[in-house]
C-alpha cells in the first residue's frame, strides 16, 4: 500500500479533530501527518495514534512534500491556501463552501459519485455540506431507480455544525438555566438551549445560505439540474447528529417497499425498519460517533403517487464532514 | 353579559392549569368556577383570580348547574364523562382526541370555523390537536383565497404537549447530564435532552397517531376532504412552543407576496417579516406565553408553481389547547 503524507488544515477545529481521529481509526496509510492551523494555535499538541502531533502555523512552505491536504478551516482560508497547496503538488480535499460550486472542482460523496474525484483540473476536490451528504447517500439509490422530481426537506441540525463555540454556547446556556440565570446568546441569534432556531444567514429569495447549499449541491452531486429541492434548515439543541424529514416525489414508479429493498443494500446506509418499536427510529444521539447514514420511517405518501417519506440521521462531523473527506482521500 | 358556571375537568394537568389562567386573563364572565380532577387530586388548591379554588373529585353529580365544561383529562375520561356532563345540560368543550372525528361533534378553531360550534347534537364540541390548530390558523386565509391541494408539514414539538411528566423528564435529564449521570428515559422512548425523537405512537401505514390527527383534523376543520396532508411529527427538547416547517401547494394562483398580504390581517396570526434580522423569525421560546400563531419565513417555492413555504410557531398549551377551548366557550 502506498503511504501518503497527509496535511490537516484547521486541525484544532471540531471537524479537524475528527479528521485526525478518522485517519487513525481507519488506519489510513500515512507516512507522515502534518497538523496545520492559524499561528494562534501553533504549538498546540493534539492526540494522534497513541502519541501526539504538534500543530504548525499554516504558511507558504507548509505543503512541501504533502500528497493530500484535508482542509477544514473555513471558506476564507480555503480560498487563499487551497491553490497554494495544489500548486505544491498536493491533492486538496476541502470541507468549506469555497470551491463546491466551481465548475472545475468535483463535489464528491464516495458512495454516490466516486468517479467525479478523478477529474480535478484545479487539484481541488470539494467535500459537500453536512446536510447534503446524508441526504444524497440516502436518496442516490432511489434516484438511480426512479429519478427524483422533487424533494421537500426540513432539517433538525445539531449545534456542532456551527463549530466548537456553538456547542460550548449550548452547554453554557444549559448551565446558566440550571443556575437560574438568563442565557446570553452570541453564536446563535437567540437562546439555543430549550429552543429551536430557523436558519438565519441570508441567501436569496428568502432562503438561507445553508438552504441554497442543499439545493445546488444535491443537483451537482446527483448530476441532475432538473431535480427540485425545497429546503428548510433549522438548528435544534442537539450537540451532534443532524436529522432530516424528507418527502420525495419520483418521475417513475416508486413505493416504500421498493425503497426499503434498495436501501437495505445501499452503501453507507443503515436502514432502520423497527418503526414504532421503542427506539426503532433513528435518533441523533444514537447516530453520533457512528459512520452510517441511518434511514428510518420509510413510508408511502398518503396522497401523492410515487412519493415516499423518510427520516434521515447522521453524525454531521463524521459522515457529514471528516469521514467523507477521508473516504475521498482513500479513493484517490 | 350573561355569567356562566364553568367546570374545568383535569384542572391539575398542564392544560387544565392553563385553562384556569386563561379564564382569568380573558376575564371570562364567570358566576362560578368548578375545578374537577380524579379523586387522587381532590382537595388540591389551585390559584385563581387572586384567591384559590379547591379541586373536587369528578363524579356523577359534578355537572349540576354547570353551563360549560372544559375537559382536558385525556381520551378515556372524556369518553366516559363528556356524555354525563352533556346530559346534565352543560356544553362540553373537549380537548382530548376522543370526539374529534365523530360526525356529530364539531371540531372548532374560532378564527377558522366558528359557525360549526352551533351545530352540536351531542352537546359536545371538540378542541383540535395542538399541531393542527396552529397549522389551520395560518393556512385558512390562504385556503380561502386559492384552495390548498397539498401540505407537507414537519413538526418540532415541545415536550409539554405530552404533559407535566414529559417536561419534568426533560429537566431531570438536563440535571442528570450536568451531574455526569446517564439519563433514564421513561415518558420518551429515548433520551429527549440533547436529542430529537420522531413520533412513536403507531397509527397506520407507517404514520403515527399524531400524524394521522393532523391529516384528518385539518380536512375536517377546513371542510375539504380533498386536501392532501403529508405529516412528519417530531419531538424536540423544548419546554413549550411547537414549530412547523410547512410546504403548501395551491390549486389556484398563490405567491409569497399575496400570502403575506393575506396573513397581515388574518385573525389570530402575527406575521413576522423581519427575516434574517436577528430573532426576526419566530422561535418557540418567544411564542411561549403568547396568544398568537406566529408565521414567518413566508417564501415562494424554488421550483413548484403556486407553492409557498412557511414557518409556523405557537404556544401549544395556549392557542394549541387552553386558549382555543376558552375562545370556543366565548363564542357560544
Amino acid at each position: 500500500m502506498v503511504e501518503r503524507v497527509v496535511a490537516v488544515v484547521g486541525a484544532t477545529g471540531a471537524v479537524g479533530r475528527e479528521m485526525l481521529r478518522t485517519l487513525e481509526k481507519r488506519r489510513f496509510p500515512l507516512s507522515r501527518l502534518v497538523a496545520l492551523a492559524s499561528p494562534r494555535s501553533a504549538g498546540v499538541e493534539l492526540p494522534f495514534a497513541g502519541g501526539k502531533v504538534q500543530v504548525q502555523a499554516l504558511g507558504p512552505g507548509s505543503f512541501r512534500g504533502v500528497d493530500v491536504a484535508l482542509f477544514s478551516a473555513g471558506a476564507g482560508p480555503s480560498r487563499e491556501w487551497a491553490p497554494v497547496a495544489a500548486a505544491a503538488g498536493a491533492v486538496v480535499i476541502d470541507n468549506s463552501s469555497a470551491w463546491r460550486m466551481d465548475d472545475q472542482v468535483p463535489l464528491v460523496v464516495p458512495e454516490v459519485n466516486p468517479g467525479a474525484a478523478a477529474n480535478r483540473p484545479r487539484g481541488i476536490i470539494a467535500n459537500p455540506n453536512c446536510s447534503t451528504i446524508q441526504l444524497v447517500v440516502a436518496l442516490q439509490p432511489l434516484h438511480a431507480a426512479a429519478h427524483i422530481e422533487h424533494i421537500v426537506v426540513s432539517t433538525y441540525q445539531a449545534t456542532s455544525g456551527k463549530g466548537h463555540a456553538a456547542v460550548e454556547e449550548l452547554h453554557a446556556q444549559l448551565r446558566q438555566l440550571a443556575a437560574g440565570e438568563s442565557p446570553t446568546p452570541s453564536v446563535f441569534p437567540g437562546q439555543i438551549a430549550l429552543n429551536v432556531i430557523s436558519d438565519w444567514k441570508p441567501g436569496r429569495d428568502g432562503y438561507s445560505e445553508e438552504e441554497l447549499k442543499m439545493v445546488n449541491e444535491t443537483r451537482k452531486i446527483l448530476g441532475d439540474a432538473s431535480i427540485g429541492v425545497t429546503p428548510t434548515c433549522v438548528r435544534v439543541p442537539v450537540e451532534t447528529g443532524h436529522s432530516e424529514s424528507v418527502h420525495v416525489r419520483f418521475r417513475e414508479p416508486m413505493s416504500a417497499a421498493r425503497a426499503k429493498e434498495l436501501l437495505r443494500s445501499a452503501p453507507g446506509v443503515e436502514l432502520r425498519e423497527g418503526d414504532y418499536a421503542p427506539g426503532g427510529e433513528p435518533q441523533p444521539l444514537q447516530a453520533a460517533g457512528r459512520d452510517a447514514v441511518f434511514v428510518g420511517r420509510v413510508r408511502d405518501d398518503l396522497c401523492v403517487p410515487n412519493a415516499i417519506n423518510l427520516w434521515v440521521v447522521a453524525d454531521n462531523l463524521l459522515k457529514g464532514a471528516a469521514l467523507n473527506a477521508v473516504q475521498i482521500a482513500e479513493i484517490l
